[in-house]
């Protein structure tokens, strides 16, 4: 792109200059700069063309100064664009945080980071672009990306609890711990007594918050006596209809996996190798209790009968295959106009804000066993 | 955000001024500003800490007349969120151009358009965002995207024919019409003298270029006589085995989806309803050949041994099911470098130039019928 030639040496063009040579009025020109309501097509291109020469589109100072905005929010990203592709957490965040940021007639850039040079170019965006501030989601602890976008003095809110940051770094986060616990007391009333977890990654809320609430939950069952809650219908029966002896419900054993459908078909078999007796496993994502299944059946044990699958998410594509998934219902909707709104609050007043939203517990078949 | 200040009232901070009170040298911020390599994680905070207090970063008109560039590319996609990330292929899009771009470290920022509203924010987000140029694709012509861009002054290269405005928009794109003309020849000599075509849009190449040029070749092969080619192995035969008796290839129609598998077998099912005699269907991308498929299964035709399917794209998923599909293969790996290739010519000298892409016909087992 040829340079643009500020007209005078040394002095930044105004809008008024940019209103005067399009033939329009100020109020035309701000217009068209926010969004381009009520500009019709030909002055839409004189104003272009009068920007164009004036150099005031590169200018991004003068307009920010003026309005404190340049209207657009950063999505950035934290993995490589394949796992983007391959999550449909992502398709249904990207596109709810874009419908919240319309509604609020800003745009969303997305940037995908996944590697440390792909975290520092975004850095080296955020610092020169303009933007009015950014969501994060999935950032990984090496990339620094919370530090970057902080020292560069971009208001920032992440999507989900960031670990171990969480008085740093603002947050909209579903109710892990909350929706971990319903699973857990679900899963025991349902009457497993073994229990095994298929967790995520250490540093997201899958590796760390949803398997220690679902941990603590069954532990408390433990303590309070019949495992199964108190005065649960369904006893202390197995989920295979066998009379568990009211031994105590206990974690068998937790997995790490990468919330990819391969790595919870990996996880369930080796749980499965180890713990031929676990009764329900409690993936912390739909695409790993997706490859649990499949994991199971391959080792000839059916879905519920044999051992119950719960997943996390109730994501699109992962809950409406064989058998039908219990999860936990992440309100996407509702997390983007949380983000968007707590981002605007942070650009407007510097106010830093957390927020949790409600989960649900969704019951299907995959929990579900047909029972005498 | 709160707006920067400018250390001197009315001066310009330069990166001497940075340098200084980072206490670091030119060169440091120099190398941060341009992707932070050998800049130590302490350097990198302070330089943030003095661009911030400087009002250093907001100032892009500084950097850009320093460097000529930004180092970011906008990638804007003309679809809804919820298309863009049903088809294939703009995951393989959106990978290779990242890809590509960061070869020369670039940064490539994703804006999905979509509707007018989308169309303006996004040109709003070009005008103010100093970005260097932009990658284009899917682009409707009710939305103005190229006008807008172009009015913008921002340098464009657009994925595919942009149709009817290939002099005035530069693009790399496939050989769409070498492409449709390969699997004509391929149809043809496979023994099919009915067949159907199932288009894109009329704005995208596989609403025009890939129906038209694949028309043509079923007419040229009609005129010079033996339809299957000039001594093609297979004779005249039909796809089923019976013999055409001689009758010249023709199109007996060409229908209009919208890219979607669901299209695809809405045209399908019309196709057969009108002329149940069709011997070959070609579909201008993979998605709809897939429907396509559906829709002859559910009317109980066998793919291939009673009609042959040809997609084009050769996209992941579409190709992997039952039975394996005859496709036009794009290379969007050099496409995508032939786009920032092109882009970068544009940014640096104004050279504007279109790119056309070799492709290449993979035969599967939708057109090869176990033949005896």
């Amino acid at each position: 792109m040829a340079t643009p030639r500020p007209s005078g040496s040394g002095k930044r063009p105004t809008i008024t200059e940019v209103a005067r040579r399009a033939g329009v009025s100020t109020g035309t020109v701000s217009r068209h700069l926010n969004g381009g309501h009520w500009v019709s097509p030909d002055s839409a291109k004189a104003i272009a063309r009068a920007i164009r020469e004036t150099g005031y589109v590169a200018n991004s100072t003068a307009r920010r100064l003026r309005t404190g905005r340049s209207g657009t929010v950063a999505f950035v990203i934290d993995e490589p664009p394949a796992s983007f592709f391959e999550d449909p957490t992502f398709e249904s965040l990207v596109i709810e945080v874009g419908q919240a940021l319309a509604a609020r007639d800003q745009s969303m850039v997305l940037l995908l980071a996944g590697d440390e040079d792909s975290a520092k170019r975004a850095e080296n965006f955020l610092l020169t672009s303009g933007v009015d501030g950014a969501v994060t989601a999935s950032a990984q602890p090496q990339h620094h990306l919370f530090e970057r976008i902080q020292a560069a003095g971009i208001p920032l809110v992440n999507v989900g609890s960031p670990a171990g940051l969480e008085d740093r770094v603002a947050f909209v986060a579903a109710d892990d711990r909350e929706g971990a616990r319903m699973m857990a007391r679900h899963l025991l009333e349902r009457g497993a007594r073994r229990l095994a977890v298929i967790a995520g990654p250490a540093h997201t809320p899958g590796g760390s918050l949803r398997p220690e609430a679902f941990a603590d939950a069954v532990r408390d069952a433990g303590r309070t006596g019949g495992a199964g809650g108190t005065g649960a219908a369904d006893g202390p029966e197995g989920a295979d209809g066998s009379v568990a002896e009211g031994a105590a419900a206990r974690i068998v054993t937790v997995r790490h996996g990468d919330y990819s459908e391969r790595s919870g078909e990996d996880c369930a078999a080796e749980i499965l190798a180890e713990h031929p007796d676990v009764e329900a496993i409690f993936a912390a994502n739909d695409r790993m209790a997706r490859g649990a299944i499949a994991a199971l059946r391959a080792a000839g044990r059916a879905v519920p009968e044999d051992v119950l699958v719960g997943g996390f998410d109730d994501s699109a594509g992962a809950v409406a295959e064989d058998p039908p998934l219990t999860t936990v219902r992440q309100d996407f909707r509702r997390i983007a106009v949380e983000l968007v709104d707590a981002l605007g609050k942070q650009i407007d007043g510097g106010v830093r804000a957390n927020v949790v939203v409600p989960v649900q517990l969704v019951v299907r078949d995959s929990t579900s066993p047909a029972r005498p």
